[in-house]
């Protein structure tokens, strides 16, 4: 039958390098509980600023995974 | 005690016929892991599309459901 | 003169068959009190469930009507 | 090289019967000048009343073609 | 490392009293199935009237806690 | 039949005191005009400063009432 | 007592010379059933053209009013 | 039929004089490519600043034709 | 003349006892560098959890001030 | 070296005859204490009525100035 | 004349790699049809996943060119 | 006593390598006038086209700081 469904769940990535890291970051540690991922959404970045500096990119992400 | 609480979850259901298709079927899929479902709310309308035809309705739904 | 005005009120449909109902039963109620009525907005779709299943689609909706 | 890139545009389907026809119609007219369609979203549902019932059914979409 | 995650989920607390309690009740209610929570976000703020009197406090919350 | 109807207004409150007064208030002076009143939603929270301290707590909410 | 209450309805104004004309205009016309309005906000700023020129400007305007 | 579609088209109107002589200036300029102009909708409005003072008024409307 | 200006700035007010006090907090601090001050809106809730229970109330306000 | 930045500050200008002139208004008065204005963007219209007529425009906006 | 009117589209690009190379990819494929392009705003921020890691790297971004 | 307060501003960061030299740009100005930055959220992302390729990456940050 064709009515497949997702379940999305939403994650928060925290890297000190990059936000790209911490989407890829936020989209492996939800991987150990869930399987089937799909894709996923920036929902949104903010960031951590220590002595003057940007020093961690907080990304959102809403991730889609398959549920059979 | 009056408290009640909900937890909510997002579930994108996808059907070749209709929205309204797609949303039963998240419903009823997501029925299959959480009980005391109550409401829902239409989050997003999507779909897909294959030989220049609107092939797939894809809705996603924020489902609500109580803890005991 | 040419300066049309329009108000516009906001209703709820409910339905236990569909969106399309659930609209077309909230602006049939609405022309019991307004006239005049031109054109709708729908606002947010949402829906009870009952024994796991969606029971009734609910619509809200904008609707404009002529002020004379 | 696996560089896609998709282009948007907005239509908006309208239709005495139903949204899922309104959307269907939007599909397939914009199917008239562009190709490879791959998905759509829903941006507006919207209709218009005339002697007091809902007589036009009026969806925007936004939909993704690819590039060559 | 450096690389935290956190994970978010949406819970509704209801209090015949207050947000204030709506909201604390729902977080000592999320506390039971998950550890670490760290911060939350007020989503959406509803209630219900009983007899004229707003009768129910009800709150939406994101609550985060931290992925192990 | 079941199908219902909400209308739904928007009403200002405004107190002294605190928010949950301003809806309290706001919910009890809808109710002199209008009957059946179910829910209502927080549309928007602002207030009035005087003399250096918050004077006044105004809360918008959109209320529900169903209509016979 | 200090607990003031308002109202809020939603007008649209249109006019064929200037969109301030048209808030004038939906002021206005809200007058003729409404007393004690106080202030007005801008939720939407729309037009008609025909013959390719911009012929009519509307503006959908929230209006509030004092409740005694 | 009574399919109708539309085309929606965003474009940006700037002006020295004012936010009008931009909406008009988008809508004109618009129609030299594109023909059923019908309707506007204003997303956005800006300005540049010289010397201290606005000295250009920028309108984004998104116009929408009808696709014959 | 009546032209009135007025600026705003973001605070953010946490208090480990209510939004109220949040508010009451933000307003006060930033009345120890701008004069003025007529009203503020309410932006966001949030909070922060310590041993599982909701430990402080954050609340982001615009606050406007006349300008002379 | 490239790397430009720019401020933003949120002022309400108001005038009794236009939102220009309060767009205007708001602009000139910022420009007392900040220099190197660049552009603004309007974030918010609203009004003032008066014995049943607008008689105060008022509109938000955010000024972007650079910073040396 | 100073009246400038630009257009504006939406494109998606695609990339294995990172957000700005599916940005600067939408641009580039975007300047094979449209010439005198401005400017670009980020719309959304979206990825697929595969084998459990973001795989790819979307990127909606709306493009305005100069209309002659 | 608990009752912390932060401030907020908004700055906008241009860089012509990255979005990521953008905020660190933004962060470290601000930081030339404000002590006590705390934490930053990434508003907007625009950029700069030039011969047909992004030429500057543009990001505005909401940076907060403490109060003393």
């Amino acid at each position: 039958m064709n009515e497949k469904v997702f379940k999305k769940i939403r994650v928060v990535g925290c890297s000190p390098e990059s936000y790209q890291k911490a989407v890829e970051s936020a989209v492996v540690k939800a991987g150990a509980s869930v399987h089937g991922m799909a894709w996923f959404e920036v929902v949104e970045l903010r960031g951590a600023i220590q002595d003057g500096k940007a020093s961690e990119w907080q990304a959102t992400v809403e991730i889609a995974f398959k549920v059979e």
